[in-house]
C-alpha cells in the first residue's frame, strides 16, 4: 500500500533528534526511523489510524497509548513486522512526561508554557465561575491542532477539551 | 445601572485571596473588592466590556491590558470613580507572569501545565509539519473558555488561537 | 450549645503557628483562633459537620471547600457570626496547594512524601495491571485517618479512595 | 509449573521501559525481562510469594527487600537459576528512592504527590490530635492497592498503615 | 530564684537575630527576649528542666516539644507568667523544620550537612551490615553536645542515638 | 589468609549497585567486586586495617583517603595485586562528595539529613555557648557507628568528634 | 574549490568540544569535524551561504534552520556528500535551546545573560514607552556580531533586531 | 521649566508596580512617583540628562549609577529637592541585579533571555573567531534601543556594545 | 573626636540599601545609618579598630564577630551610646551567610563566584600537590583587599590566607 | 629530558578521576594520563612552561588557554607527539566552567565558595569605597597559590589580582 509522501504543507516531516533518544522508550526510535524512511507525516498516519495527529505523535514520543488495532495499522503503514512492534514497549502502558524538561527551552513549547503562566489564574477564575469547585481533566481529555489562514497570515488553533470533575465532598 | 448578581452557573463568584495580594499590582485588590461587593461574575463584566472572560480576568490579576474604554466601563460597572482607577497602575502596561508559581501547585492550573508537559513534543511535531519552522505566538493570540454539556456531564473547551510566526532567515 | 473540650486522645488540639499565616487565606486565622479559644478538636467539629476530619482540617487550612451548610455549622460551633464568616474568602472556591513547601521539611509530612517517592513506580505498575491506562483521581477522591492499637503500639491507617479515570482515546 | 498468563483485568502487564534502566540496580531488567517473557502479572507473582503486590513491584524496581525465600520463589516462577539471581544485587539491601524524579512528571504518580501537597497540613493536624507529637513510620509500614467497583465506575483504594512513633523526650 | 548569669565558657549567650523571627512561631521571640534579659545560657535552663541543652534550644527555635512541666519551669526561670506562655503556640505540637534553609549557609551548620554529604553512603553501608535493612529513627532519637579538651585544643563531641527500625515485610 | 565470611549480625554484606558506579572513581567497583567475591564485611576489613568501619567504607565509595599501608592491606585482604590497586585512582587524593544527591532520597540517609535540618540551629546555639564563635571541623574529625541493644530493641549510636576552630580575628 | 584557511583575526577556528556532543543533533559533530579538517571559519562559510555568521553557527549547534540551498552549499564547502548530509537531522526542523545550561557557566555567555538580568526592566520600560504593550519577537528576528576597533582597543557590537508584536485585544 | 507630557509614541509612560517596590532601593519609588505625577517619559528625562534612555531607566530601577550632575538634573526635572534626593541611596553605588527573577516570567524580558539561550554558543563561536579567547565586557559597555518602521510594521533594534577583554596569560 | 570624611579615593562611601535590611540582624541598619550620617569609610573605621577593612565591613553586614573592644570603639567613632549597641545583636555570635543569594546577581560579587567556578578544580589540584589531602580553612582565615595602580590602570589584589587542615586518619 | 618525579611536598600528584571525564574536553584525559605515567607535578610542568601552577592545572581541566608555545612544551614534557596534541581540542578556545557543579560538594572547593558567600558584600563595600562603581575583572586577571609555614603549621595563601573596570557612563 502506498501513502502520501511528505506533508500537505510542504514542510519537512518531523524526525527524532539523536539527543532525545535516551529519554524515550525503545519503540520511539523504531517508529521514527520508519516514518523517516517512508517520508510519512503524522497527518497521513493519523488518517490511517482514525485518530488525531497529536495523539499519534504522542504515541511516537512514548506519551500515549496504542490500542491493538493501532499497532496493527502502525505495523502496516510503517512496514514493521507486527511481532517486532509487539515485542517493544509499545504494548505496555506509557510512562508519560519524562521526555520533557520544564520550563521548556524550545521556543514553540515555551509559548504554550507561557500561556499557562500568564493566564493560569484567569482560567481558574473563569472556570470556577462557570463550573464551581473542580478541575478540567487532563485524562478524560482530547486535543487537536488546526490551521487557519486569513489575509493576515496563518493561525494555529489548538483546542483542549476535558471533562469537568467536581471535588467530592467527604 | 443594575447588573446580574452572581454567576450563571450558580457557583460563587471568584474573589481574591489574601495571600496573593502581595504579588499583584495595586489595582487588583481594588477591582476584586468591588467585584465582590457588587457580586459580579467575569461573564457579566466581560459582556459589558465586549471582551472575553479570560481577558477580563487577566486584567483583574494584573496580567492583561486595559484600554481607555475598558477603564471607563470598569469604572461604571464596579462603581469606582474613574479618576481613582486611573491613578492606579491599571493605566500602565502590565508586568505579566509574576503572580504565578511554576509548576503550579493548584490542581486546576497544574492540569493545564501537565497538558503542556505531556503533549509538548507532540504539539511541536504536528505544528512543524503543518506550518514549517516557527512558533505559535502567545502575544498575537486570543483564548476563550466554553462550557459544553452532554449525557456524560460537563466539559470544558479551551481554545487557543495564535498567529503562526515563521523564523526569519538571516 | 456546649461541645467536648480538647481531643479524645488527650493530645493538645492543633493551632495555627504564626509563620504560616501569610500563606493562608483570611478565614484561616479566624477559624483557628476560635478553635483555640473554645478548645475544639477537628474530631468534634467534623462530627458536627458530618464530614471527615481531614476534610474539615483542609477547610481550616484553606485547602478545601465549605458548603453553605458547613458555613452555618461552623458559625455555630465556633461562635463566629455567620455574616462575618461569609464576608471572608471561605465562600470563595479554594486556591489549593499554596501553603505547602515541597519536599516537606516537617518530618510527619515528609514521611508521606517519602512513601510516594519510594513506592511511586510500584503503585503505578500495580494500578496499570488492575485498571489499564489511566490515573486515580485526586479530585473525585476522599481520604480518612484512623487509629488502630494492638500490642505493638498505635498504628495510623490512612485510606485514599479515588475514582479510576481511563485515558480518553482521541 | 504453569502460571496464569496476563492480568485479571485484561490490561497488559507492566514492563520496564528502556529509559528507566540506568536508574535501577542490575536485577531489575533481569526480573522484568522474565516477567515479560512469561507474561506474568504482579498479582500472580505476589500470590506465589505470599506478599502484597506493591511490595513485589517494589522489589522489581529495586525499592524493596527480598528475603531468601522470596528469591527462591522468584527463581522458580520467573525461571531464573537461583545462583544467577543470587549473584545480582537482589541479595543486597536496597538503595531506595533513586529511580523517582520529584515532583513526578507521570500523571498517575503526580496525583499521589498532589494528595500529599494538598492535604499535608490536614493530615498532620488530625494525626497530632489523635496521637500527640510524632510521626507515622514509613518503615514500620505496609500498603496495598485494592479495586472497588460500583455503579459510578471503578475506584482505587490505597491503604497506608504505619506505626505511630512518638518523639523521644530527651 | 536567681540563676547563673551567662555561659560557663565565658562566650556570650545565644540570642535571636531579627531576620529569623518571621520563620519562627510566636513563642520563640518571647522566650529569647527573656533569655537575653536574664542572661541565661541553655546549659542553665536545661539543668532546670532536666533535659539536654539541644532539646531545650530546639524548643526555643520552635523545633521541639515542651511538656506541661517544661512550661511551668520555663515560666519560672524566664519570669514569664505561665498563662501568657500557655496562650502562645508553645502548647501546640511543633511544626518542625521550617526555620532552616538547606543547604545551610551558616558555616557551623554547613559542616554538619557536609558530614552527611560525605559519609552518607558509608554510614548506610556500615549500618546495613550491623543491623540489616532499615533506618536509624530520627524521632525515637536523642542527641547531645559535649566539650572535650586535650593538648591539641577543644573538641566537639556530638552523639546521635536513634532506635533501629527494620522495614516491615508485607 | 582466610577471613570471617559475612557480617557479625547475619545481615548481607553491602555491595555496590550498578546505578551508582558512574558517580564513583575507578577503584570503587574493583574494591566492591572483591569484597563481594570474598564475602567480607566492613567490620572485618576495618579490623585488618586498624581503622573505623565508616572510614573504610568511605574509601570504598571514593570519599576517603587510603594510606600506603592501607593499600597494602587492602591488596592482601581483597586479593588484588598491589600494583593493580596502585594503578587506580586510590593513590590519588579523593574528590569527595560527588556520589551523593542532596537532599538524600534514600530513607536511611535522609534521616541523618533531617537531624541536621531540625536541630541545626539548636546545635549552633549550644556550641556557640560552649565554645564561642567558630565551627566544629569536619576535616580534623572522626566518626563511628556503634550498636546498642536493650529491652526496647536495637539502637544506633553515631559519634561525631571534630576539632573546634575559632574564627581568626583579622 | 579552495577557501580561505583559518580566521581573519588569526584566532583559531571554533571546534566542537567532546563534552557537548551528547546535547546536539547528529549533524553537529559531522559539520564541525569537516570544518576542523578544512580549517574554515564561520565567516568564510557564512559568506558562501550568504547568511550571517551567527545564523550559520546556530545551524552548526543545531539551533537554526538550514534551507535546501544552505544544505547544497554546506555540502560543497565542507566536502560532505549531499545525500549524507540530507540523511542527518539537518533536514528536520531544529529543536532549539537544549544545548545551553542556564545560567551559563561560560564567562562569555554569562556576560550576555548578565546584561538581560541587569537591564531587563530598563529595556521593558523603554520599549513599552516607545511601542506600547507588546514584545520584541525573537522569531521574526535577526542578529549579527561586528568588530570595531579604536584607540582604546577592540569592541564587540551586537545588534538584535526583532519585529514588534503588540498584544491582541480579545 | 515645563517638559513634554507623555511619550512620543502615545503609549502610556512606565510606572512602578507595587509588587516590585520591596526589591528596589528607596529612591526608586520616589523617582517613579514624580515621573508619574509629572507624566514624563524616559525619552524626555534622558534628553535632559544627556544619557541613553536605557541608562536612565536603569537608574530608576536601582541598576545604574547617577553622577552628581545627573542628580542635580533629576532633581530639577522631577521637582524633588536635591537634598532629599541626596539623602536616598541614589548617591550610593548600585547593588545591581536583585530586582530581576531569572528566567524572567515577563514575556518581553523572556524573549531577550531566550535569545541568549538559543544563540549563546553561536555568539561565543563567532566572537572567539573574530577576537580570540576572551569576553565582551558587560561593564565597559553601553546599550540603546531604537525604533524602526517599514512596510511590515515596527521593529525594535537593540545595540549592545562592549569592550573586548582578552584573557590574561599567567 | 573628628574623623576623615568620605573615602580616600573620592568614591562615595558604601551605605545600606533598603531592600537588604530584612536579611540582616538589627544592628546592621543602626551601624550603617551612623556611618552615613558621619560620612565615614570602612578604611577610617578599620584604622580606628585596628582591623582589616573587609573584617569591619563583615561586622556591618552581620557576617563577622565584634569583640568587646570593637564595640567600645564602634560606639565612639559612630557616636552610638555603648549600651544601645550592646543591646543589639552585635554582642551575639553572628549567624553568617544569610544575606547572600547564590549565585550572586551583583556583577562584582559574581566575578568572585566565577573565579571559584572556573578555577575550583585547578586550585584543588595545586593545593593537594602542595599540601596533601585536606582543605584551606575558611575559619582560621584572614583576607584583605589592596589597590595597585600601574600604567594600565587600577588593579584589585585580594589575598586569602587560611590554615591548612589535613584530614584526620580514623 | 628527565624531570623531577612527584611533588615537592611528598604528596601524591593529582590525577583525573573517572567520573569527571565526561565533563571535560578530549585533551584532558590525554594530558592527565601522561602526567600520571611520568609522575609529574603541576609545579614541575608549570616551571617548564613558565606559567603559574593554577593556570597550568586550568589547561589540564579544559578551563584555560594554551598558547602555541605551551603546546610545544607540553608535548615535550608529557611525551605526546605534538601533532597528536594539536589534533585535540587544546588548540581551540576553552569552553570554561562546565566541569564544576555549584555549590561545590568537594570540601576544599566549598571553602572557597563559602568565602565568597560570607564576605561577598564586605568585598563589594570595600572595593566600591576604594575604586568607585565597577568590578574586579575575572578575565584580565591572574591568581596563584603559595605555601607558608610557621610554628602554628602550614598556611595557604591565594592571591587574586584583577583589573578594575569602571562602569561606562552612557
Amino acid at each position: 500500500m502506498s501513502h502520501k509522501q511528505g506533508t500537505s504543507s510542504g514542510a519537512p516531516i518531523t524526525v527524532l533528534t539523536q539527543d532525545l533518544v535516551h529519554k524515550l522508550p525503545a519503540h520511539s526510535p523504531l517508529l521514527f526511523a520508519q516514518k523517516k524512511a517512508k517520508n510519512l507525516s503524522f497527518e497521513t498516519i493519523a488518517a490511517e489510524l482514525g485518530r488525531e495527529e497529536v495523539a499519534v505523535a504522542a504515541i511516537f514520543y512514548g506519551q500515549g497509548n496504542a490500542s491493538d488495532e493501532d499497532i496493527t495499522k502502525l505495523s502496516q503503514i510503517l512496514d514493521i513486522p507486527e511481532e517486532v512492534l509487539r515485542q517493544t514497549e509499545i504494548t505496555a502502558l506509557p510512562d508519560r512526561g519524562r521526555s520533557m524538561e520544564m520550563p521548556p527551552k524550545e521556543p514553540l513549547m515555551y509559548r504554550l508554557y507561557e500561556i499557562v503562566q500568564n493566564y493560569g489564574y484567569a482560567y481558574k477564575a473563569v472556570m470556577n465561575e462557570k463550573f464551581g469547585d473542580g478541575i478540567m481533566s487532563a485524562i478524560s481529555f482530547s486535543t487537536k491542532v488546526e490551521k487557519e489562514t486569513d489575509d493576515k497570515g496563518d493561525w494555529v488553533k489548538i483546542t483542549l477539551r476535558g471533562k469537568w470533575l467536581p471535588y467530592t465532598r467527604f
